[in-house]
Order: C-alpha cells, then sequence, then structure tokens
C-alpha cells in the first residue's frame, strides 16, 4: 500500500523508496514533486562538431587504430566499426596484472582493454536509428563481448554509452565505449551480493520477482515485448530512470542468442526515442549489468541495461550518503514515457 | 612501491588504486595525467542573486521559519543563524516513522529534520572567512548535532555544504544543510562495514593507519595542525579531493570539544581557501562521515569530513561501476594545494 495523507496526520513530503537488490535508499519528494510534462530536462549540450572533422566519422583518415570488426551495408559501406580508443584509460593486450603495496595501500596496474563502438550517422541517436541498426549494436556488444571475455587478465566486462557533455560525452557522435578490466565493479559487486542474500532468503531471484511484479501491477512498464520488459524502476536514483530486463532468468548476457537481440534492439530503440521525444534530447548515460568473466558461477544475478537521463545534479547530498532525492514520481514517468509515440 | 615502467614493458598508462576502506577502486590515469597548475577547472557557475533579494541575507523578511539558532557579532548583529529549511526534503518532527510494503519494494516515510546553516557575508565563500568564523561554523554544527540526535525518528544526521551549481547548489549565498533521518546513508554503511573488517583482520583503526602513513611519506599532506590532518587521499575519487581527519581516534564527530573546534575551524578553512584560489572558485561540496546516532557502537569509525571539489563530470563509465578516473595524481594534486599561501 502506497503512503497516502490521512486525517489528523501531517502531509506526506516525501518517501523513502529501498532497492530491494542493494539496500540502497533513494527519496521520492512527493511535496516538490513535477508533474513529468512540466518537468525541464537540460539539453544534451552536445558539442557540435563538422561531420567532416569528425573523429568517429572518418576513423581511418585521424589516425585511429585498425578496426577490430567491422559491419557493412548492402551498398558496401560500412554501417559500424569497432576500434581501440586512441587514448586509453587502461593499456593493452598484457597477460601479467602487476600488483603493488605502499604502506597500507593497494595498487594494480591498469591492465584492460578500451574499445570504442561507432555507428555510422554522426547526427542520429540510437533512439533515432531503425531497429535494425539498434540490433546490429546489440550484435557488436555480443561478439566483442565473447572475444574478450577470455582474456587472462579480463575479469569483467563493462558497456557504456555517453552521450552530451552533461552525460560525460567528449565526442557528439553517437557511440559506445566498451572496457575489460582485472576488476569487478563495485557497483555491480553491490548488485552481485544483493542479488545472493535476496535468493537465499527469498529462494527466488529478486530481479524475476521484479518482473513478476511489475507485470501484475502495470504501472510502471514503459515497453515490452516477447523477450524484454522496459521499466521506470520503484527506487529510481533519478527522474526518468529506466531499465530493460530480460524476461527469463540469465545470469550472463553474452548468452543472448536468436530472437532477444532484435528484442533488445527494439526495446533499447523505444526506450532511447521515448527519452530523446518526451524531454528533448536529454545527457544520457547507458550501461550494462552483468555477472563478471572470472570464472566464478554467479546463478542467482540476472542481467540487465540500465538507463540513466543525466537530469539533475548530484549535489552534497547525494555525494555524502549516496541516497538520490528525485523530483518525478516514478509511477508518473513511467505513464508519461508509455504514451510516447515511439516507432 | 609505486608502479614505474621498466625496461622492455609497455609503459604504465594508469593505476587501479583500492580505497581500503570501502574496498571501491579508482583509475589514476597516469599516461592522460595532468599537470596540477595546467588543470582547467570549471568555475563554480553560482547563481548571481542581488545580496538584496537573497533570502539568505534576510531570512525574516523572505518567510524563513523561525531560527532555531543564532550566533551574534560583538555590535549586536547576526553572525550564523540556522532555521528550518522552507522546502524540505523530509517533513518534521514525528516520532513514528511509517513503513510499507508495496509488493516485493520497501517503502518508508521521509521522516526527519532538515534544517540550513548560514554565514553573514553573502559575497564569503567559507575559505575567505578568517579562522574565528569558520570556528563558529563548526560550533554550529556540533550545536545542531547534539540537539537532534537523541530525537527519536534520527538515526543518522548528514552534514553538507554546496558550492556552485554544478556542485547542486540552488542559493549562492553560503550555507550548508543539515538532514537529520531514520536511515543510515549506504555511502557511511560501506565505510562502517570496512573499518570493523579492517580492524578484525589488522587490530588497528584503518584510519589511523592511515594517518601514520601519510605523516611518514609526506607525500599526500595538504596542511595539518594539533588536531587533524588534511590529506589528499591515496585513492581520490575526483582530482583535488581533500580529506580531513581528526589525528586521534575518535568515532563519534559529538565529542569534539575545546582547542579541536578551532583546529577544525583552522583546517577547513585553509582546505577550502587553497581549493578557492587554486582552482579559482571551483564548485564543492563539503559533507561529514561520522558514526550514526542510531544508539548501536561503532568504535573502530573514524569520523572526518571529505572536500570533494567537483572538477569533472561523472560518465557512464563511472555510473556504471562506481569507478572514477582522476586525472591528476594526488601526490602532484597535495603538493600543488600546499604551496598555495592560506592565511
Amino acid at each position: 500500500m502506497p503512503l497516502t495523507s490521512q486525517n489528523n496526520e501531517s502531509p506526506i513530503i516525501s518517501e523513502l523508496r529501498q532497492d530491494i537488490v542493494t539496500g540502497d535508499w533513494v527519496v521520492i519528494a512527493k511535496a516538490r514533486a513535477q508533474k513529468p510534462e512540466a518537468f525541464k530536462s537540460e539539453a544534451s549540450e552536445s558539442v557540435p562538431v563538422n561531420p567532416e572533422e569528425c573523429v568517429f566519422c572518418h576513423p581511418e583518415e585521424t589516425g585511429q587504430k585498425k578496426d577490430t570488426l567491422i559491419y557493412y551495408r548492402e551498398d558496401g559501406e560500412w554501417s559500424l566499426r569497432v576500434f581501440p580508443n586512441k587514448f586509453p584509460a587502461f593499456s593493452r593486450e598484457s597477460n601479467i596484472v602487476r600488483h603493488y603495496e605502499e604502506g597500507p595501500y593497494f595498487v594494480m596496474e591498469g591492465v584492460g582493454y578500451h574499445e570504442i563502438i561507432v555507428t555510422r550517422d554522426h547526427n542520429k541517436t540510437f533512439g533515432q536509428l531503425p531497429v535494425e541498426a539498434v540490433t546490429e549494436l546489440v550484435d557488436s556488444f555480443r561478439s566483442r563481448y565473447l572475444d574478450l571475455m577470455n582474456k587472462k587478465s579480463v575479469n569483467y566486462i563493462m558497456l557504456i554509452h555517453n552521450h552530451g557533455k552533461r552525460a560525460g560525452a567528449s565526442q557528439p557522435h553517437p557511440h559506445c565505449q566498451l572496457f575489460a578490466i582485472p576488476v569487478v565493479s563495485p557497483g555491480v559487486q553491490l548488485e552481485l551480493k544483493g542479488a545472493e542474500d535476496y535468493y537465499h532468503s527469498h529462494k527466488q531471484c529478486v530481479f524475476c520477482d521484479i518482473l513478476d511484479w511489475e507485470g501484475k501491477e502495470n504501472k510502471r512498464i514503459v515497453f515490452e515485448n516477447n523477450s524484454f520488459m522496459v521499466i521506470a524502476p520503484y527506487a529510481s536514483r533519478a527522474a526518468f530512470e529506466l531499465w530493460i530486463l530480460p524476461k527469463r532468468h540469465e545470469p550472463y548476457f553474452e548468452r543472448i542468442a536468436g530472437k532477444q537481440e532484435y528484442h533488445l534492439g527494439e526495446a533499447l530503440k523505444h526506450a532511447m526515442q521515448k527519452l530523446y521525444i518526451g524531454l528533448k534530447d536529454p545527457a544520457i548515460n547507458f550501461y550494462l549489468h552483468t555477472s563478471p568473466c572470472d570464472g566464478k558461477e554467479y546463478n542467482h544475478y540476472h542481467w540487465h541495461l540500465e538507463i540513466l537521463p543525466r537530469t539533475s545534479v548530484w549535489a552534497g547530498f547525494e555525494m555524502a550518503t549516496g541516497i538520490e532525492v528525485s523530483t518525478v514520481i516514478p509511477e508518473d514517468a513511467a505513464q508519461f514515457l508509455k504514451k510516447i509515440n515511439s516507432t
């Protein structure tokens, strides 16, 4: 039962909602809540670059290193390409990860792979591409994942998308980045542990329970097809946050196959298009959360994509507590985005 | 021994440094590292407001509620005041915290206290105030903390400062905010657990070990006095991050007493002034991390202040992994700030 103000009691100013995967709390500021229609999102602030000068439109002419993967159109032109980042955050192709202690501290060489995935059209965000092109993007994720997951120094593969200056993108051309690194990220570790704990107390996957409940309630579903459900999470960390969850339990993204790839392309395309239209091209991040490829078993985890529009600036409260304050109610955000006509 | 490139090996592109309190990792991007002098920090982007129209210059004229604490100057004018936030994120004065379950989810009424602490001068950031005024600020923290910690619904008290639009500040007038809430923040919980685990394996407080090592190495100290050390943490999450640590082991901020208050005022003033001068008035957050006031024992924790200049935008990599990428080496940042003449 949701919180409502009863007679003789003070009005509800806010709710503290718990993320049942991680145990984190978010504040839904009800008294300050805005109608999604009235929400003024700041634009992505993409740095405009002339396609003629864009390093991702003509990677071979601007000194990008050799491609690791290229997809072609029927006319023989490339449609998607993957290449190593010219300015990697991690060094490449080392089988040995050097560790050192420095007094009480611990440091490790930043060994790993850092690749860029680029779609062809300089001016079309993923939400503006046809489903087939987004499906090709999904296929490139899977293909690079399978290649990198067996490298010796790689224990985790992170796939991310930054769009707009406010989301940390330095290039306006639509692209994703792939990081294959020796450590499992703390954010994912928290989810792995939460899913494990939930399984032991409920004998069920926490994400499967979420999918069951969301299907029954039908209050936070933004889009669905046979394989995926797109929801505004109950404890959204930011206004208009979305999760894309595979409906069938599956800990490992890399096992995506057959029709599922097209269905993920479709879900991602519609989610991104709805945000693009509804929030007028907001700055946006999305990223994959999947089980580590460190050889251990993660049967109780459930891979998914998280889409985070950068609709607000994290202030001291969020930085200090890790508790986010959201002024759009997730149920309202879901209904608003659901109604937006995506094609 | 720090990582250095040896003959016949590929150059060090980055280091993964571990936060030994939380277990988190940060990436120090050595190959992309900048000299602190060359670091281009974006300005705080404070929204300019005419002092005549500032709601914090004349709180009584702009409908702010009753003060909870006022400090006066010798001439009878106020120097610092504390009042409830007109637009609180939490509702006030309720002894009962209502809980509900909603399907698999868990929600709690946002009960708590939300107060604003305002220093007098509209145009002077904390780094520009005399030590005495910053000490008064510290005294107001302690005073409000002691008053709120025994309220029934309060299990955690969060004290924060936001300066500049990029740090989430909506008012340019220098101020702090205090939140007294029923849940312990996830960020602090991670530190509490990390400190507890470290104690059990090392029979020593992790923060005390850090202080010992930093004192010996003398590479990351920015300022110190008899009671406090200001350091650039080894695994800094952002360029120019600073921690202010009490030198003597103490889990509870509220036990600060006597000369320590002046020493904290002095350490905070110098840290803020060095950042103000060195980074040309950057956007900034600082916040208190102290033991919860939920009646349990936290003897192995060690309270401290964390100062986080908002020198970079968190991109997808940071949002996805919780691993921050820093392009200024903490040792360089410390030497740069140490040399800045603060008075």
